[in-house]
Formats: structure tokens, C-alpha cells, sequence
């Protein structure tokens, strides 16, 4: 068993399943958004979607799943890249609509090899800049063919 | 001129309104998801939707406005309840359909009366737990016949 397959340190995760999908209220395409945000930082790293299957490979491996709208499947935070998603809380929105996850994000969460993805914002003189640098080569991350999983 | 009308203190938010706007990729439904994160502790506050008069009317006045899927409507955030988000950086991500905006919620975001509206989160023995108290009852928020916004 690897590190990224090893079950979460929270157990009560992957026995609050049934309860927190009942709770989540997917959309017509039975998708949710899940904002990752870095658990010792607040640093809010990714918005990205999960289906029912991404909520529960989350919560029984302790590591972020998504599903690519892109490639039209399951998606677990860096199969390819490296750079996973352990989790350490789980949250649901009031309205049952939005995941909020806590995570330890392992090198960069965004796919052009920043730290995070919001990295655009307007400034004087420039209205958008990139207010964060590239920390990781993205060739590093995916190779030159890679996809930016 | 009330303060929360009062223009926004970063003039290169009004100044970008243009170059925003066509950065973000709106949805089928002509809207894109934000996140509001309070700004000086990073606690993330409540995700919700913009269309392109939300986005414009945040970056014209400073102030969070967003797209009321429900009542199909532009909503000034605090309209009712006076709970307002003062807008401190508008940030888009890599692929320019996730806004995050960094703000200072007055008083709480949530329309329970909870500062966020992330409170559910799966704990030992209760798959479902209240983790986040409400810190002023709805009905001081709205009346009781509000709707929460």
C-alpha cells in the first residue's frame, strides 16, 4: 500500500459516507464544488468538482478526489503529477451545495506549477497581474505531454 | 452617499473591470463560482455565484455583490441583513472560471447566523456534526419572514 492509498488517519471519515453524501446536494450534472484550502495556512489553494464517487474515495482514502469535467472521469489530485491532497477536514456549506476540504497540499496545487491557483488579480498599472510565481516547472510536474492532473 | 455604496478604496479594481471580465469564462448559465475568504485570518467564508453585473458591480463599489440563483436576481451581500463583505483583492484562477475574493464580512457570512457557512463536518461518533456556533440568531438578521440574504 502506498503512502498516497493508505487510509485516513480520521476514521470518522469513511464512516460518515452515507451521511455526507445524503447531506450534499449535487447538481444536474451530479456534481458539487470542493474549495481545497491548506490546513495550517488558510491559504485557499483550488476550487475543483466532485461526483458522488469523488466524495467517497476522499473520505475512505484521506486524500482529495475530484472528477474532471475535462477528461470525464475520476480524479485523484496528482496520479500524475505528484502532488497530492492528504485530507484533514471535510466540511459541507449550509445549504449542502459546496465541500470545503482541509488539506496538506504536497508540492503545488495548481497545474502551471503555482502554489495555488488564483493567482490574477488586478494592480495599479496592470489589470491582471500574476501575483504569484512558478515554484515548480510544469515540465517537472507532467513531462512535455502531461495534462495537468 | 451610505457606506456600503461608497467606492471601493483600490481603484485598480474599478480600472480592470474590462480585462476581468473577459478573463472569466461564465458558465452555461452565465455565471461563475465565488469564494469569499476573510482577508486577515483566511477563514473561508461562503462560496456563491456571480454573473457578469455581479462582478461589475463588486469591482465599481468595493463591495461583494453576487447572483441570487434562487430569487434569479443581482444581490448586494448584507442587503437585508446588513452583513456586508468589504472587498480587499479579486483574484481569478488559472483557468478563469473560479473567483476568489478576499473581503471583511461585518459580522457573519452565513445566513444561520454563523460567521461561515461551513459547519458540517464529519466527527467521531457524529458523521455530522455542528463544528461552528451561530453567533446572531437569523432573526435578528432578517425578521422572521427573511429570506436570507
Amino acid at each position: 500500500m502506498t503512502k498516497a492509498q493508505k487510509k485516513t488517519d480520521n476514521p470518522a471519515f469513511a464512516d460518515a459516507t452515507a451521511e455526507v453524501l445524503a447531506a450534499i446536494k449535487f447538481d444536474d450534472d451530479g456534481l458539487v464544488p470542493a474549495i481545497a484550502q491548506q490546513a495550517n495556512s488558510g491559504e485557499v489553494l483550488m476550487l475543483a468538482w466532485m461526483n458522488r464517487e469523488a466524495v467517497e474515495e476522499t473520505l475512505k482514502s484521506g486524500y482529495a478526489h475530484y472528477y474532471s469535467r475535462s477528461r470525464k472521469k475520476l480524479w485523484r489530485k496528482g496520479e500524475e503529477s505528484g502532488q497530492t491532497q492528504a485530507v484533514r477536514d471535510f466540511r459541507i456549506d449550509c445549504d449542502g451545495d459546496t465541500v470545503l476540504i482541509e488539506v496538506d497540499q504536497k508540492g503545488v496545487a495548481c497545474h502551471t506549477g503555482r502554489r495555488n491557483c488564483f493567482f490574477r488579480a488586478p494592480r495599479e498599472g496592470a489589470p491582471l497581474s500574476e501575483i504569484h510565481p512558478v515554484t515548480i516547472a510544469p515540465e517537472t510536474l507532467y513531462g512535455k505531454g502531461g495534462d495537468g492532473s
